[in-house]
């Protein structure tokens, strides 16, 4: 068994397993411990897995080609995170993700992850729901950067990852809204007026 | 039965169904013709249904705070269209979709495409893999924006949609790219010209 048996637990969450799938499902998992600045998947690398963030905090950016660096997810506890794109068709990631606070995750690869959605449906239904969650999410950042001014999309942020802002560099937090770090701390100062 | 059972080889391809399933399949999705102008579902309308385009053109837009359409997407034959973020959580669309140019979609509600994820999991299966790729589609398009340039952007629609150019307004291809109709103008000529 690679993993502790309870962290299915948390990864799983409202599903029962049997005894037996109980040690098939941690015989896939791989958990990995990393330290800040940590790269867990480099740009270019072929993406076999994806990852459960159990602690910690991970950062996904995108190098466009004017040298600009773009960060397009953050990962805290109870996350999954991978370049999905590359992950689903096992193609060369055109992201980075770099660990930003020492973290634990637990690897699973898509191989794996097929067998498990093929002995034990309930895992699909699971990860089929999760997916919607992410394509919704998708979509309502892309809509809100149409629409919504620099200060809302602050607050989305907040929301959407309550107590982060500690873990994570001002200028990582400026690159995901698409905002200089000038106007990140104006927007701040002027939430904390108000 | 509400369809034509050779429908269901169409929107459901490799899968091989029994006779009471593509009974059931059929008792769940309502066909419904739409003429140039029609609207399909309307921005703060409740959404339950999603959509299977079989002939036909749909736009899905989007308006911002300062009245500006963004086209999100085009749904031509054999794609998927709804408000998905709204579907998901049968919560209210922030978007539009509108028939422009003369369709047969057939319309399946969340509640019953649920009832068949339990009742045959091949479908759910398959709807797992088509969010899959809309996700990978989506973010590709997000990564996309922030890197290629405005030509680059144009010959990616065009391989993505394929002749869809006659059904569509050049308008609204240059609201799905977000340039002006007069930078795809000039992006045409010069790859005519080259």
């Amino acid at each position: 068994m690679n993993i502790e048996s309870s962290i299915l637990e948390e990864i799983f969450k409202d599903i029962s397993f049997t005894k037996e799938e109980r040690h098939l499902i941690s015989s896939k998992f791989e958990k990995i411990q990393l330290q800040k600045g940590d790269t867990l998947l480099q740009e270019n690398d072929v993406v076999y897995n994806q990852y459960y963030v159990f602690s910690g905090c991970l950062r996904t950016f995108f190098i466009d080609n004017s040298d600009k660096e773009h960060t397009v997810q953050f990962a805290i506890k109870d996350w999954w995170i991978s370049d999905y794109t590359a992950f689903f068709t096992t193609t060369k990631a055109a992201m980075t993700i770099e660990c930003i606070q020492e973290a634990i995750v637990y690897r699973i690869s898509k191989k794996d992850v097929e067998d498990l959605y093929l002995k034990i449906p309930t895992i699909e239904t699971l990860f089929r729901k999760k997916m919607e969650k992410g394509y919704a999410a998708l979509q309502k950042r892309i809509l809100a950067s149409l629409s919504q001014s620099a200060k809302e999309r602050y607050t989305s942020f907040i929301s959407a990852y309550p107590n982060i802002e500690q873990s994570v560099k001002n200028y990582h937090i400026a690159s995901y809204l698409g905002i200089t770090t000038e106007s990140l701390s104006r927007i701040r100062k002027e939430l904390t007026h108000n």
